[in-house]
């Protein structure tokens, strides 16, 4: 049996997510919580709902209960910014945040942990403040609203963030993290210490030119894998004077040669990029992407299990027109549609998709970077 | 046999200097480096330097080399800072530290380590930061020359101390922290990397708006219980591109009620305050600092031994004229001069110290504390 592992460190094993759930214990989203998502926004719930691909929650009705009563409530999402570009997974969390900052019509505040880059990696810290640049141009390019949205890395913003990062610290034991994170004592004292900064945001404290004294509910859209930290952050939150940060948190996206697991940013193959043209989608879901389909012969009396086709997983994620993926489904499991056929629209999904990022990011200057990441009030 | 204990956050037992500096592996100042400050600062070595109260160091060597060339040096000392008053054991480090800004003609930095306080005490940062201006005031009123110091308190310098900090706390683990400190895996994390901010300083890339890129030598003059930071800091300062940090240590100012170990601050008769009046200081030296003479008929003929005496060990400290201190060296001892002559001539030389002080800090507006702590160039 293999060893499921998952810390934001580290996932292995095959991925069971209802015992990850459980054993974190998280919430799954009921189908009644996902209509309400619908309701109380006045539209279709994402299709990454729908579909079970954002699956789980913690407390996610209080922010519900808020966004209906026109109360005030803020996301927070992140990013350790990285050297290589960014893939299709390293998206979906954008993606999805740029769905709630405009359903939810909430301000939103982006950590980029140049900091944590810097403690776990060998690069120096002005590479971490280049990555950072570059990663904020494809995150802003997933259509943020410069309006109600602060980006900010931790090497800058560090003054206004510490004084609640050292409150956080003075409740959080070297064994706590080395639980939780699974530290050990041989680790850097910065990577013993660094899960307070990330915590600090999920604080509305954080952000005073934002939110001045209110308190208000914060809202974090991740994969599940970031659990860990905000579990504890948790944790002290009353301690603090803050309410408990909600949590929506999505499955893994899968590799290219696998749909369990998450994608290595280590094996150019394993993923498709942003920067990828259409040409290498093409080629990359045509080599790559691994098919349930091992014997068409078999397949075409027998048809195929969709679970383990990764090709069919990716159109889950980025198919939109559902009675379309409905008939895909039906006929590919079948036997009636053939493997090349589902690569086919995959590879015309993705090559649009990648196509009008790579747009959306040009447009985005350094001007525009700034205007973001400048410390400034958000417009009602 | 009682145990030695010298941390920077305990000081017990009998202190054995000399075994000290042997474990610690530091080393004790020669009478010829004593000359040798004497002749390149022209000017006769500070008292406590010639009756071996600022008695070990680490490397001053260098540090004298440079000054002899009129190559650039730094001093760098702190505080945290307490909500008590300043005794007189706080006030020393500080007046050696303006001793040698004029005698080296050096730049001075001094880091108020606000977020230590908090991170150790049951203090909210606002009361940290009050402290800290509170004894900002003391510190500059020990007569440090606004043109050649630059003040500065952690929360407010974080952002641009951070990245220097995340380099030090990036070399350092916890085994570490927990071998030198004797931390514990119960103690929070803003603690066990709370070193690499004590540490940065001794840097001076920590300083860009004072030093720039230039590699030059710090020293840091300190009681030798905070040898233990300065330790691990120079295990470091080679890969960071710095020259290892030259020290010159203190032995601990006795507390009234005997001449070994630290004072308390817990312990208001333990104690000479700065904002103690004349007639407080009578009492406390005339009532609670410990003598050495138990029996007056038994000194009258055998005299008595004035290294447990802390009337005169006081002295030491805070009598100018050697010829005299030598004379009532020489008739104390002998039996020949009174405790009561001794103490009224301490009570005499405190009142004058602590008056002199009062004064001083009175001129300390708050405008001068902002000078001192605004980030700006310093004059040559």
């Amino acid at each position: 049996m293999t060893q499921q592992i998952v810390t934001p460190y580290n996932v292995s094993g095959l991925v069971d997510y209802n015992k990850l759930v459980k054993d974190f214990n998280a919430e799954l989203l009921t189908p009644e919580q996902i209509t309400r998502i619908g309701s109380v926004t006045h539209r279709d719930p994402h299709i990454w709902l729908r579909r079970g691909l954002f699956f789980c929650h913690r407390d996610i009705n209080p922010i519900l209960d808020d966004v209906e009563k026109g109360n005030k409530i803020y996301l927070y999402t992140g990013r350790g910014p990285s050297s290589d570009a960014l893939h299709l997974g390293h998206l979906i969390p954008f993606i999805f945040t740029q769905y709630l900052q405009e359903a939810f019509n909430a301000e939103l505040v982006v950590q980029l942990t140049d900091d944590e880059k810097y403690l776990w990696k060998p690069v120096t810290i002005p590479e971490t403040k280049q990555y950072t640049i570059e990663n904020v141009k494809d995150i802003i390019a997933a259509g943020l609203d410069v309006k109600k949205t602060f980006i900010f890395n931790d090497y800058d913003y560090i003054e206004r963030m510490y004084p609640l990062v050292t409150k956080i610290q003075s409740r959080i034991t070297f064994n706590q993290v080395k639980g939780i994170f699974g530290f050990q004592a041989h680790d850097n004292v910065g990577k013993i210490s660094f899960p307070a900064i990330q915590a600090a945001p999920a604080f509305p404290e954080c952000f005073p030119h934002l939110f001045g004294k209110q308190k208000i509910r914060c809202l974090i859209p991740c994969a599940i894998d970031q659990d860990p930290y905000f579990r504890m952050t948790r944790d002290h939150a009353e301690a603090l004077g803050a309410y408990k940060p909600s949590l929506i948190m999505s499955k893994f996206f899968p590799a290219l040669q696998g749909s369990q697991g998450k994608m290595s940013a280590s094996d150019p193959n394993s993923a498709i990029y942003l920067i990828d043209t259409p040409k290498q989608i093409e080629e990359k879901i045509n080599k790559h992407a691994c098919c349930s389909v091992k014997d068409l012969d078999l397949f075409k009396t027998h048809g195929t299990d969709t679970t383990d086709d990764v090709p069919f997983q990716y159109l889950r994620f980025f198919l939109n027109d559902d009675q379309l993926l409905d008939k895909i489904k039906t006929d590919y499991e079948a036997g009636k549609m053939m493997p090349q056929d589902v690569k086919n629209i995959l590879i015309k999904e993705l090559q649009e998709l990648v196509q009008n990022h790579q747009i959306k990011r040009q447009k985005v200057t350094m001007d525009v970077v700034e205007e973001f990441m400048r410390v400034r009030k958000l417009e009602k």
